[in-house]
């Protein structure tokens, strides 16, 4: 699976829809991964993204610790291993070998890609002012990466109760309507 | 079209999915609207909601003025107008006269609800600390309004250049897979 590098101004296309995503972390030998879906891009360039991580998380004390993670777009065909993931903690469990996924190596961060995801961002944490108070953190995108264009890609965004809409037809309207 | 009182509870199901969303505000006997996709769930209940807002947008400076307004979330039918509506400044267009939207009277804030919009949360401005840096405001929601059920909601996800992905199929996947 070749992804091809995907250009920094676009991360935005790729979070702004509102995916579920995988969240992947390392520490001391040991790899985790956490579902989320709280999360909204910030700025364009370089892509900055905002995200709640719940402090019972197994995720939340070690992205404070190694302060990088790369955010993992899953496609609908993964939905049961993201909501696997999702009903699992990394304290007791290996998720990549629990859910059959292949850890790839990033290149700027420790933390590994989830090579079965169609896109992947490689980022460090710059900001947890936020964190006390609302679980909240700031995160730069530095290396982005998705899997080459042709087939249609579709993610999904969960509504709650283990329920998830579908990505379905994209529509596009030039915005010389005023 | 009577709405029904929507639990607190269960916002996060209305927002979670990453739908582009309309923000109306209120000040000096004026209205705006201002299209936004770039929010989040931060906390379920009280449901507490962040987002980012331009500062060279009409609605910060009424923000942070009046710390009100309310989150109107559209359907697939409205998407001309969403684009109308990200399209055009508050500072020389009446957005309800020029796309031909309803007002409704909020119970909560002075900022009108959009009737047309099948969701509407009333929310206040409750923290500004992240204007400064990253134009994030912080809103917790006081009311939220929806359409009766048995319809299906088609809301739109924006990808970019004007481009939606509009909600396809719903799936449903108990968290029991582990």
């Amino acid at each position: 699976m070749a992804k091809k590098k995907f250009p920094l101004a676009h991360v935005y296309r790729l979070l702004e829809p509102g995916p579920v995503v995988l969240v992947t972390t390392a520490h001391a030998g040991r790899t985790n991964i956490m579902a989320m879906s709280w999360h909204m891009m910030i700025d364009f360039e370089p892509p900055i993204v905002g995200c709640v991580v719940s402090d019972r998380s197994h995720t939340f004390g070690i992205l404070r610790k190694t302060k990088e993670c790369v955010i993992n777009i899953p496609t609908v065909d993964m939905v049961k291993k993201v909501v696997g993931i999702g009903s699992t903690s990394g304290r007791s469990v290996d998720k990549f070998k629990r859910f059959a996924l292949t850890p790839g190596a990033a290149s700027y961060v420790k933390a590994p890609l989830i090579e079965e995801c169609y896109a992947n961002l490689e980022c460090t944490l710059i900001d947890t002012r936020g964190a006390a108070r609302y679980n909240l953190f700031i995160l730069k995108v530095h290396k982005a990466w998705v899997r080459p264009l042709g087939k249609i890609v579709r993610t999904i965004h969960h509504c709650g109760r283990g329920r998830f809409r579908v990505d379905g037809s994209m529509i596009t309207v030039p915005s010389t309507i005023k």
